[in-house]
């Protein structure tokens, strides 16, 4: 089931998308959404007239370093023992109608298409056996990061942490096996990022319950679960195409900063 | 004025602090945090008998690396040209009431004093000159770290993120000259920090405004201002006492997980 949050009389609502087609959610919206539980549903929409808003506003955006063997591979790295962690602010969260803001404090902006983990209910000290029982879904997020500050820092929090900086939708899949499915970027059209989350090196149940063993996990809290080989630059005026197989795409454009 | 929020049969109250007693505020309370307008007072307390929970529950924890001189010099390092930032989640937050959790993940965990700022209004790319219409007040802040992990992962987030590892509070005071306050920390009464928010390298304004450029800063959202030398390690038992002039002492004990 796809779950998503749309625009509708300046309010802001949940629907479900099916062929597309979006049906607005009339009742127990917000709890639908971690349940899965069957929505009574009203009126429908046209897909392509409704403004998608981010799935969830998350407490914490938590992401992962690098987690592709073949981003590894790329950058000549040896593989991590244990996960790298760093987090996003909530406000850098944006939906697919909503540009990427090309901040003026930096000279090098990179896309990564990540496969994103939507937290379904507190999770505390979670086994990775137990994960998915606490996963409500799946959707698609781009970790947008200014790598010229990421190097002058070495802390990768100012680099990952502009408004607008973390694209996330457009919507939420709740049935998908996360362990087998094509992951992309494209820029203006062009292939840039093309994985798989086979290739991931810690899989989602096990960054699930990493991260759970350190900080509790609220419902509505995103899990970045890192980015496939193809890092590179976004200039002002391209589309970022963010994809994964089963999910959808997030599409974004960038812009200037006024 | 000291406003501070504590458990009142079961609901979570705002009050006013004056002479070792707490008012209850009755009416327009959240709104009186941010505008500092006068309230009207109800029910009064000893401070002493009260449950004090932390005086906000932030959106996002925004921290300071390095950033006072003598700690700079006890450490042998250049000053830096920019504040380096880093994240602290929500979760992390606890006030004087609750403990510190001895992780079993770390064998080397620190206490660090620091005075917090806490956002007032709605922030984006602020002048340093304006910044001070933009705070709501001062609180004190512990910035509890697992100082192994911090030095296995390079990036800071794990080590500072464990759930209570970010003490806050007793409560806020709205009328803080922030460039001139002693600031310390006693382990078991034992005093191990004692500087001054005067040898702060980037001061208050000026971390604001360079933070509200890079994300929009919401009522309510801390800053963290960095720690003066002296750090060390707390163990299993120990009373942390971190206290910053005209404020007051935030008190937490370490537990040990369970």
């Amino acid at each position: 089931m796809k779950i998503l949050r749309f625009q509708q009389n300046n309010k802001e609502v949940f629907g479900i998308l099916k062929n597309e087609v979006v049906y607005e959610v009339v009742s127990n919206s917000q709890n639908l959404f971690y349940t899965r539980s069957c929505p009574e549903l009203g009126k429908s929409y046209s897909l392509e007239d409704v403004k998608i808003l981010p799935p969830i506003y998350p407490s914490k955006v938590v992401c992962v370093g690098l987690n592709y063997q073949d981003h590894a591979a790329e950058l000549d790295m040896d593989l991590p023992d244990e996960p790298v962690l760093f987090l996003k602010p909530p406000t850098t969260v944006i939906g697919p109608a909503d540009p990427i803001i090309y901040p003026p404090e930096s000279r090098q902006v990179d896309y990564e298409a990540e496969l994103a983990v939507i937290v379904g209910q507190n999770a505390h000290k979670i086994s990775a056996d137990d994960a998915s029982n606490y996963i409500a879904g799946y959707t698609v997020l781009n970790d947008v990061t200014a790598r010229d500050l990421q190097q002058k820092d070495g802390q990768w929090t100012r680099a990952k942490s502009f408004d607008t900086f973390c694209p996330l939708g457009p919507w939420m899949e709740t049935d998908l096996d996360p362990a087998n499915q094509r992951i992309s970027m494209r820029v203006n059209g062009e292939l840039k990022q093309n994985s798989n989350t086979r290739n991931m090196i810690f899989p989602v149940e096990e960054l699930f319950s990493f991260i759970s063993h350190i900080m509790t996990l609220n419902p509505g809290d995103v899990i970045a679960t890192g980015t496939p080989p193809g890092v590179g630059q976004l200039q002002v005026g391209d589309v970022a195409e963010a994809a994964v197989e089963g999910v959808g795409t997030l599409r974004n454009l960038v812009k200037k900063s006024i």
